[in-house]
């Protein structure tokens, strides 16, 4: 079958370059939390921009995000390339993904040093390799096939690369507004999602949307001995544990008030594909490195993890933390909490209630700050939208499985993109469960990159009706 | 009625020579817990031997701590010295201290340099000032004093000055074992504990017992992508929290099955004491920097920081701990607790029933690791006791007002000072309750130095028959 499709040949022709530059990317550090890594992150920006050139994209340019100027973070530069010769009745697409990656930390549980990549067991490893250079990569060398074999592409074309991912997107929002005319649309491909498994294709038709908080508690003007005053003093670090153990019930549904009002059941076709999917258990455990799984009574793995909103302690800090014991009572105490949200979740309600329930929450004598974290919304895909038929299409004939419709329970700005640019939006991404984005040993599995490079190609000639 | 104490003139013909020793003692950092001040723990144990070589003490010596030869750790010694010519059917006392003391973070916070110390507003500011060399400073100037005025004591005097205490004494109930014949004696001073007010002096008869420990969580191999797995993996920062929170319950008392089963009653003359006692609560708060009290239902903060066990978290971590979110699901966390026993709670119970408890709530496929942190169980002297009239009655000539009965909440090796030499315990100790021990900014009261330099005298003349 994939003698039919169009860029097999290409492919397996440039399969040395492709690989070859893959690695020269991997090998940037571009880490966007880390502000001396900026200078990385400005270079893989330039790589990306010589990429799209190369390709044969026009007006390729660096794209600051709109920075305030009080603002004193190092702001990752997006990339923008075109081409645009497809003509007015041509649709016309714009290709979403992003080139800065998350930290390495721990870096001893890595296998091989995060940035210098290798090809192991089919595997390309390093940080970035699924998320999401190698994912962008693969969306830029389909047009560059297209192009190369035709002089044209089927569509009118525009990639925008953002470089401030990792970091939530802080100024993404703006940048669209700002862009809105450049990056006018009929419709939005993100390339930074995944699938069930290499033989369950699959398409994401939305994502959760994400609120994070940053809560500091104070107890006292300083730590106190645990001798004399313990026992009658508020103390930080258990204010911060009751806070954690409050925000579920004991059927694991999150207690903040009204926190469940919006979710929207599933439609019928979105459910009969998430009763259709498969759920290998032992193989999720495995990938997880966990010995049991937990979650909101009702619901499935698949379901808490991607229907469901969650609230997640991602740090909990308070008191003394070296070796040992130090007699104290802690004066202060910091604890982060993710909450994803789910269609048609509001995150500045959700911002809202979690104030209030801190506020309700906190023991006399006991002062909170709580930061927020940006905000997300969440975003979803009808799946009877006729762009969404071109991308099953183009998907069925790369895997030639028909793909079952899930969502990502990860959180980005693709709502922000659907919504601003007035567009619906289609996932198209390869990485698979078990490819550990975000953590050591991230890898990206070489025969899904292929796959993602014709399933590309495919899409865009769908698209070009 | 100063004029009739012993040593009253000899303070005041010696006072500067005194405090000109204190600030030298006070400018050597021997904090015991960081193993690079293990040379600065020796020279303030050297310091120590000097001064009651100086004092005309003898056999003044170096007493190793008996540590295990496998052991990795850097043992403070401790100070021993004797006078020993009262005769055989004068009472033999131990007076006990430490010369160790407590890391100074947070630094910034001090409003002058920990180990340069200084007088201001008639107090002695410096780490270790009151937690104990200034305590110390004062029994060892005592026997001096009595020693150029008579050239003789009224008892056999032995010092044992401890230089791990900050670190919970590992090796001092190994040490006694070893010390026992030559620490042979009727009656121990303590001189590490405080009273009520300078105008409300009071005697310390208990010290609360202390059983800590450092318990690490593991719930994954490695942290996870809240996105993608966030919701239906357990989170280790949560089941810290969880067994915090779980801890106390709504009367804010301990929930170990048994806790409480051995705690005694107060006597009758020490319940009077106890109600005796002045609590200015306005004051105590301040003292404590806090805006509330809370604690155990049914008693007085007196009562819970001093006669009623307590359990504190006094160290919480999981998770990312940064600037800003890090979206994961931590797969460790680490928790400390620091449990408060009395009498006749017994440490390996308490450290058993802990053990078990934390088997009990471990969510299934979590894993934990409790590692105890040293055990020391509560000491009480009973008021009837002779030794104690001794005290009160060297104490009431000092301050002209009879002493009231407390307990301290604090915890030290005074237990096994007991039990180990088969003798009373009694506790002179001038620190008072705005000391700051343990935190930035610790001072001595220089009025409560004198007197306690006063009374140290009058209690080896009581001693003395």
């Amino acid at each position: 079958m994939s003698g039919e499709l169009r860029l097999a040949g290409y492919a397996k022709a440039e399969a040395e370059r492709i690989v070859t530059t893959l690695f020269d990317w991997l090998r940037i550090p571009s880490i966007s939390s880390h502000p001396e890594r900026a200078p990385d992150v400005r270079a893989s920006a330039e790589f990306c921009a010589r990429l799209l050139t190369e390709a044969g994209l026009e007006n390729v340019t660096l794209i600051e995000p709109p920075v305030a100027a009080s603002g004193g973070d190092h702001p990752g530069p997006a990339v923008y390339g075109d081409w645009l010769h497809a003509g007015p009745e041509a649709a016309t697409v714009v290709v979403y993904g992003h080139h800065d990656v998350q930290p390495v930390d721990p870096l001893e549980l890595w296998t091989s040093p995060p940035f210098s990549p290798v090809i192991v067991d089919g595997e390309c490893r390093a940080r970035g390799a699924v998320d999401d250079k190698g994912q962008v990569l693969y969306e830029i060398e389909a047009a560059r096939g297209l192009l190369a074999a035709n002089g044209a592409l089927p569509v009118n074309l525009k990639f925008i690369i953002e470089g401030e991912e990792e970091i939530g997107s802080p100024h993404f929002e703006a940048l669209l507004h700002q862009e809105a005319a450049r990056l006018a649309c009929d419709v939005v491909v993100v390339s930074d999602t995944g699938m069930i498994a290499p033989d369950v294709p699959s398409i994401t038709v939305g994502m959760r949307g994400l609120v994070a908080f940053d809560v500091t508690l104070v107890t006292s003007t300083t730590d106190l001995h645990s001798g004399i005053f313990g026992g009658t003093v508020p103390n930080a670090a258990r204010v911060a544990a009751d806070l954690v153990a409050a925000l579920h019930d004991a059927q694991e549904r999150v207690t903040l008030p009204g926190f469940y009002d919006r979710v929207r059941d599933l439609s019928a076709a979105e459910q009969a594909s998430m009763d259709a999917q498969p759920f290998d258990e032992a193989g999720f455990m495995a990938a997880a490195g966990v010995k049991a799984l937990v979650g909101e009574a009702g619901f499935t793995a698949i379901e808490r993890t991607s229907t469901r909103p969650t609230a997640e302690v991602v740090g909990l800090t308070g008191g003394y933390g070296g070796p040992g014991i130090k007699t104290i009572v802690p004066a202060t105490a910091n604890l982060k909490i993710a909450l994803r949200l789910v269609p048609d979740q509001r995150p500045e309600e959700i911002t809202a209630a979690f104030e209030a329930w801190v506020a309700a929450h906190l023991p006399p004598g006991v002062s909170a700050t709580v930061v927020p974290e940006g905000g997300v919304a969440p975003a979803l895909t009808p799946v009877d939208h006729p762009a969404m038929g071109a991308l099953v299409r183009a998907i069925e004939r790369v895997w030639g499985t028909a793909p079952l419709f899930t969502r990502s329970g990860g959180s980005g700005p693709e709502e922000a993109l659907g919504r601003v640019l007035g567009a619906p939006v289609l996932f198209l991404g390869i990485a698979l469960p078990d490819d550990r984005f975000h953590a050591p040993n991230e890898r990206m599995v070489m025969s899904q990159f292929w796959k993602g490079l014709l399933a590309a190609g495919e899409l865009l000639v769908e698209l070009g009706g």
